[in-house]
């Protein structure tokens, strides 16, 4: 008895079996964090075979890396920031984020990015890699500034999510966002200014 | 046969009990956070039988406050914090955040903190509560400036934890602290300052 061979690269509805995967890959990466999300349990939430998993994505970090990359393309975002007045970076950038935060099919996974950041070194890695490689470097090729201070740019942006969206800490939970423009990006701008 | 009867109260070496079972939790909560780490866990770590881990601290949230709130006791810190020229203050806080950060014996229970605070509601709830009623309420007492204004320094500097000792991103993780002075310091004192 030998068990029918399945070619994966044959299969048909194989695009909608990968968005199906990095779906359910981003429910339960949110849900438990990266290390109670299993491959098994996020095949079995997409209804495919875990190898089917394997064959699209590899191993468990870059199936969490490709479900991570998702919400934030930085392609599209950074030009968003980067394009403009340089006095007004500290705006643009605190307004930009915010919009991004405010969609509700997007904080979910946010908040699941970070939960899995400080639920396991390897969330924790891949979070630091995909920050300082595909997000701050990109910042640093546009702006002569020193990498301190994209650091510490991130660091507040990090702090009003942990906030905002994590410990829903009033008033800043609930503030408007020419209330949370106001406050921060002075502070955005004191760091990116020129 | 009846199990003989232990009356906690009487119990030899209650003190000494009472320690173990705080730095027991103290290591759980931080290894695993709030929702993995069981009282009978816990109790293991402490070498003690469930009960009294209830008998002394009551529920598993009371036990989490007593744990967390060893580490920062806001009548030691904040007078070192709110003592002193308004104008420094951005420098004083920034200061005494770091070096109560940079103690090894502390450092690790506050990532446990962070940690808990992300995975679970009962741990966001009770650092949210933490850091409101038991820090800003009394800082809010001290000085005249808008509740937003103290979220705002408290997410900055909850966002340099984040990136210094969870997310470790450099060059943030390895700065001294006369760097994380120059950079910090100026912007809690506009969020603080008279």
């Amino acid at each position: 008895m030998t068990a029918p061979t399945r070619r994966p690269g044959r299969r048909p509805g194989q695009s909608s079996s990968r968005a199906d995967i990095l779906a359910a890959a981003r429910v339960l990466f949110g849900d438990r964090g990266y290390d109670k999300a299993s491959i098994r349990a996020i095949a079995g939430e997409a209804g495919v075979d875990p190898a089917l998993v394997h064959h699209f994505f590899g191993t468990k970090d870059e199936l969490f890396a490709a479900a991570m990359e998702f919400p934030i393309d930085p392609a599209t975002i950074l030009p968003l920031i980067l394009t403009g007045p340089r006095e007004e970076i500290g705006e643009r950038l605190v307004r930009t984020f915010l919009r991004i935060w405010q969609d509700p099919r997007l904080s979910p996974q946010f908040v699941g990015i970070i939960r899995s950041a400080t639920t396991s070194k390897t969330g924790a890695t891949l979070l630091r890699e995909f920050i300082s490689s595909r997000l701050l470097a990109r910042v640093a090729e546009a702006l002569d500034v020193p990498r301190m201070n994209l650091n510490a740019a991130a660091s507040q942006m990090v702090g009003v999510v942990m906030f905002r969206y994590v410990l829903e800490l009033e008033p800043l939970a609930s503030a408007s966002e020419e209330e949370l423009v106001a406050l921060f990006a002075p502070t955005i701008q004191r760091y990116l200014g020129a």
